[in-house]
């Protein structure tokens, strides 16, 4: 968390249009510098000149997929970690061919997804109803055998977390009900992830760091708000005002 | 409501990217589950598990245009209730037409849109300026005009509400003028509107009760507001804490 | 400030889809009516009724690019001023090539930026990272250097910002250190000076003013908030409520 604020990393998303404000704004709060741009051209030099690259399929078109997938490519070049965050994969083919379409192309260091997305990507089993996650038959195992296919770190988010590369697996126990009554909880945390991957590296241990965060930031987000509206500006506040000292008191790994 | 909150219906939504997020959250708060998609090929299967498609012309551009048409029919198809908010109808020309378009090619089930825009649509006359309605001759009889000629429900919302299939129209006096203070409360309003005609079918009934659901958790926003931002807040907040109690004793309904 | 509430200027965006529905409601708060659109079919019609347009370059592609150049083409015949944002001009050879464009093919009447983006754009020299601004060497000097090169207003936005016609410079010492903390409130500066000089004209001083009213509402806005998140609520709030006698008495200009 230290590394992250003191570094300031450079955050590139292509991202969906519906939370794209909130990523931008949680990326400040967690000690990063975001930016967002989805067209080849521009794509080149800002990928380059970034910490790290979030991939969010989230509202995909033609045009952006293969921005993602360039994004990506650029990324792995240069020695960028790449975070993908497969919205919606299940809920329709399109998003399958997409999502594998990404993970085939690209090297992608970590994936970070609810239950639904994890399983049905992990070919454990799960199942998506629009972008939200229905169910999965086994959480961590789902977590841990997507690790094992792409060799890389997978974030499973829920109401447990697990963080996973396929030989060690973190389970996180923070957060709050409240965080799924807010559209763009899970793309905001794949931002997050993007500060720490971008600050300390690619390792369970920072992307685990980055999720505490988030999550310990809703729990303090919780007695300033009054519904999902204002829970959403406290969330942003408590996790630009988390210190050092409420993270290691009241994360909840093993 | 409670049926809304028990059925948690997947509302389905091509909007415009400025209020998009608000659509999404206000989604969550009326009880529904909101997905947002316009690529081709993601909306057929994303269309057909929908409980409700919202059609939004705010920010139009040919892709989604075709996306807008392709998703309506695919509901029209399934027996998906579908909702069309015509933002700025009467501003251009090609708004005009897209609107045109649209009513022709797919069966609307519900128009719900601002006097401006009622007023054009309808032929019974009405100004747009920019996405702002600026008047309308006769309110009601507009309302009511629309409706017969489509043979759909229409909500004109305003200083006073309207809602007609043409035979019945229910006239709603809830509201307050910090909504029109927020860019997107229309918007808003409309995903509204698409959780309760997923929830509970298509009648002037379900959709009156939309707009008087939100309509109320406006009034009781503005004693925990200082202004626009933080009245949009607690908009979010009142209409997802809002009670049946509530709903019953504040609601102005004949 | 009065007459921007009593005209409510229509100010036509082409904008970013990250900040947008900032931008849209800052319109409101500063007294404007915001219309966003960027297809070329619709935007002329849009585009001639607008009292300003505001062209904003953070996520450019190469249709809204086109659009841009006509959205100011059409402003130009009709007399209608334009505002530039050149976001993140200098990051990318992409970017400078768009900003290159935008400022020989349209008249611009005001260049809203960064220290980094004037810095560039002026040749004085000055450095981006993604959207950010790192360094400029000589603020004032490149503020005045880029409103003669292209004899418009240009308002340089920092810490301390400057508004240059060329030949008079106006320094204004307000805003607080939060307002960097939130994504857009360069964005959001911009859309407040659309409504100033749609309602009052071009001039340094309609320019300088709109710059103000903003920086003061985010002094204001400082302590009702507890971090980024309801700092930018109550940055909309205190904009909305602002009186002559706090603007007159708090204004910090030279």
């Amino acid at each position: 968390m230290k590394n992250v604020r003191e570094k300031r990393p450079l955050v590139h998303h292509i991202t969906n249009y519906v939370t794209v404000n909130d990523c931008a704004n949680v990326t400040i709060c967690a000690g990063g510098s975001p930016v967002m741009s989805d067209e080849a051209e521009d794509i080149v030099d800002i990928t380059k000149i970034a910490s790290a690259v979030v991939l969010n399929m989230g509202t995909l078109n033609k045009r952006t997929v293969d921005s993602i997938i360039l994004s990506g490519k650029i990324a792995n070049e240069n020695g960028i970690p790449v975070v993908f965050d497969p919205v919606g994969a299940g809920a329709s083919a399109y998003r399958n061919l997409v999502a594998d379409r990404v993970l085939t192309e690209v090297k992608v260091d970590v994936i970070k997804g609810n239950a639904g997305e994890i399983g049905v990507l992990s070919g454990v089993g799960g199942e998506v109803r629009g972008v939200d996650s229905v169910s999965s038959n086994n959480e961590k195992e789902a977590t841990e055998a997507l690790a094992r296919k792409y060799g890389c770190v997978v974030a499973m988010t829920g109401e447990t977390d697990y963080v996973s590369d396929g030989n060690r697996t973190i389970t996180l126990r923070n957060g709050h009900m409240m965080m799924e009554c807010v559209s763009g909880t899970g793309c905001m945390a794949s931002s997050v992830v993007g500060c720490y991957v971008g600050a300390n590296g690619v390792s369970v241990d920072s992307v685990a760091a980055a999720i505490s965060a988030f999550s310990i930031a809703g729990e303090l987000a919780v007695p300033a708000s009054k519904g999902p509206g204002t829970f959403k500006m406290s969330l942003l506040d408590s996790l630009f005002n988390l210190t050092a000292e409420q993270f290691d008191s009241m994360r909840k790994a093993e």
